[in-house]
């Protein structure tokens, strides 16, 4: 069973927008047995529109479409499913009852394009949307079903959790597709590759293996389908069973985990608590180990000591090792790791003092410079890294650093 | 001049990873002038690699692609290129040794996958790839130009700015395509559609409008192409030039600018510099302001006060305001503003206090309740805001919502 995911948008083809929807859909329809066989992003004109639907049926038997759902002239969505469906735009009662009281909600007075926008095609399934005025539209032409939802991502995660994933499952009878994926460290990919060539050779046909290079670590991803989920994943428990002999400690994680999931899990397990002292990242490694819901149990907080006078007066760095040695130095983001550990009263200091770009940078400091710095009850460690020129991939690279050394650390 | 994208990688049909390479491929081909007609994501197999190559080259005189470059077994761009432009691959010497100095400067051993990754499509030129092992490629079939670039994100960037393009700008002669964003924040989409409706009008029609809702704001954009970059620049700035009687305060900013860097840009005009207390958005606002180059001129620091001791001892907020009103309130979040502008010793303080989700929530304050206070040298000001059910989305939404506080403070 094979779907498309089509995003509309002028916003993804001028680069103005990041089609995150897609990646969201997609990970959903796999999650219910659905393979996504292609993604594609049009602009928001009828014809554009109309040939990837065409294109898009002839290939699989579901389109999922977001975008050019909106209130405005420049979403022509609807307009183009109708003309697809070979059907016409209706009022609907009950999406236009839901926008008025989400307009009189908002003391916003409705007006007569919020009208158009619960205009739909006469003969769809209308699916309700709880977060926002575009309803979602569901039909079926020779045999594909094609869904179109909003655009605004939180209004489309919703409407595909609660309303379609449940539609499908009753809809189609699909398969089962399984990935899990490992964390690999300090390991370059050439290496591992080599490493893992027998286990890897051993591979049954439906099981696919990828790698996945991100930040100094490779995501090492089995994907496994059939029709009998507890036999695939009784294969893929023994397969990655044989790779730690293999790997040893490079094996960072053998469940799906992101590097702040996988810290999370490892410092709530030990009941141990972390604070974060960052120059460089700039609340970056705070905001990646809050985005995990729960982490208020072992995350306490962050000074985020972007002014030298910050890493002074609230991490107690000593103004003339910053003299001495620099802001970026070793005996500097060691003082920081040990400060945020001491004011935030936490089990684990993390340090990252660096030059980010792309000014700041000196002979003996280049840009892509830091130095990243773990302190606990007993020890301070410290680790030098070189990354690039380019300042967002720093800042990136940097964060993934640290939250590895907390890992290893957790783990060893 | 109309250009197709492929991005390679079965890492992006299952919903691993997002596209990011897309859009900013997208933004730099417009830049000089060339439109991206459609985006395609296809699977790391052969076929689906020809499919989308020999489709897109029905449409347009140029392809530019990325991924399934890599060292390992489950990369076959470059095979599924030779194919397609009917010749072999071969060893191509510059960029074995470029891989070999690489591998040597990071003190890893050369392999025979390294070798491999040094085989390319044997009439090809070759586009060196200076932040990574795997090199560019781009050669012609039938008129129609395909390039095809790295997945790595920021090995992809630097090869694009300074190889690809160069090198279109002298292959390609290209029109202009101008666009140009505005902020508007305080006003429905359909509200603001009903405001400009006569100047929307009156727009010729190569200059097209579109409405971009993201995190309580509105981003305007006029996208304009012609032959000749003054005449058209002189229209757009006449056009936009109407809109400030039309929407008075709510147009926060001509430029195209996140809010981010109107807020840095505000800031670094006057004067002024700020510091964040962060509750609830976990240091995203400080990674936000820190994600512009050159944010250390006004950004001084951060306090993560994810703990309620943390904001006690940091921010001296006062314990018995947390016991009486809670850590989510006016008082608290005042409080927040000013101490952190005190201990950081700037001109602004901003601070955010809320319950992002999805547990923490009460019938008083559920899930999605805000607190955004700004603390000046005169005075605090703190505004309540309610967002939904999704964590992710309320501190994006939170983190806006205080950027645009501070913005509209700057621009009174």
């Amino acid at each position: 069973m094979q779907a498309e995911i089509i995003t509309i948008g002028d916003e993804l083809l001028i680069g103005q927008v990041v089609d995150t929807n897609s990646a969201f859909i997609a990970k959903e329809l796999n999650g219910t047995g659905i393979g996504v066989h292609r993604i594609t992003s049009v602009a928001d004109t009828r014809e554009d529109i109309l040939a990837a639907l065409e294109e898009a049926s002839r290939r699989v038997a579901l389109i999922v479409i977001t975008g050019g759902l909106g209130p405005t002239r420049d979403d022509v969505t609807k307009s183009a499913l109708a003309e697809y469906a070979g059907d016409c735009l209706t009022l609907h009662e009950p999406t236009l009852r839901h926008i008025e009281a989400m307009m009189t909600a908002k003391n916003i007075a409705v007006n007569p394009l919020n009208v158009k926008q619960a205009e739909v095609p006469a003969h769809a399934e209308i699916i309700p949307n709880s977060c926002g005025t575009a309803p979602g539209i569901w039909f079926e032409k020779n045999g594909t079903v094609c869904i179109s939802m909003p655009g605004v991502p939180f209004e489309m995660k919703t409407m595909m959790r609660n309303e379609i994933i449940p539609r499908l499952g009753q809809r189609f009878t699909t398969g089962v597709i399984l990935h899990r994926t490992l964390l690999v460290a300090g390991i370059a990919e050439s290496e591992l590759a080599l490493r893992i060539e027998q286990w890897e050779n051993g591979l049954p046909s439906h099981i696919r293996l990828a790698y996945l290079p991100s930040g100094g670590m490779i995501r090492l991803r089995l994907s496994a389908s059939g029709d009998d989920r507890d036999s695939l994943l009784r294969q893929v428990e023994t397969l990655v069973g044989e790779l730690p002999p293999l790997l040893d400690r490079r094996l960072l994680s053998i469940d799906d985990e992101l590097p702040e999931e996988l810290v999370g899990k490892l410092l709530s397990g030990k009941g141990k608590t972390v604070a974060t002292a960052e120059s460089c990242t700039g609340g970056n490694i705070a905001r990646l180990l809050t985005s995990v819901a729960g982490s208020s149990a072992y995350f306490k907080g962050s000074v985020v000591a972007y002014a030298n006078e910050v890493k002074v007066h609230l991490l107690n760095v000593n103004p003339s090792d910053i003299m001495q040695y620099g802001a970026v130095s070793r005996r500097v983001a060691e003082r920081m790791a040990q400060g945020v550990r001491t004011v935030m009263g936490t089990d684990y200091g993390i340090a990252v003092s660096g030059v980010a770009g792309p000014g700041g940078g000196t002979p003996e400091k280049p840009v892509g410079t830091v130095w990243i710095a773990l302190a606990d009850e007993r020890q301070t460690t410290a680790k030098l890294f070189h990354y690039g020129e380019n300042r967002e991939n720093n800042i990136q690279r940097a964060s993934t650093s640290a939250l590895n050394m907390l890992a290893e650390e957790l783990l060893a």
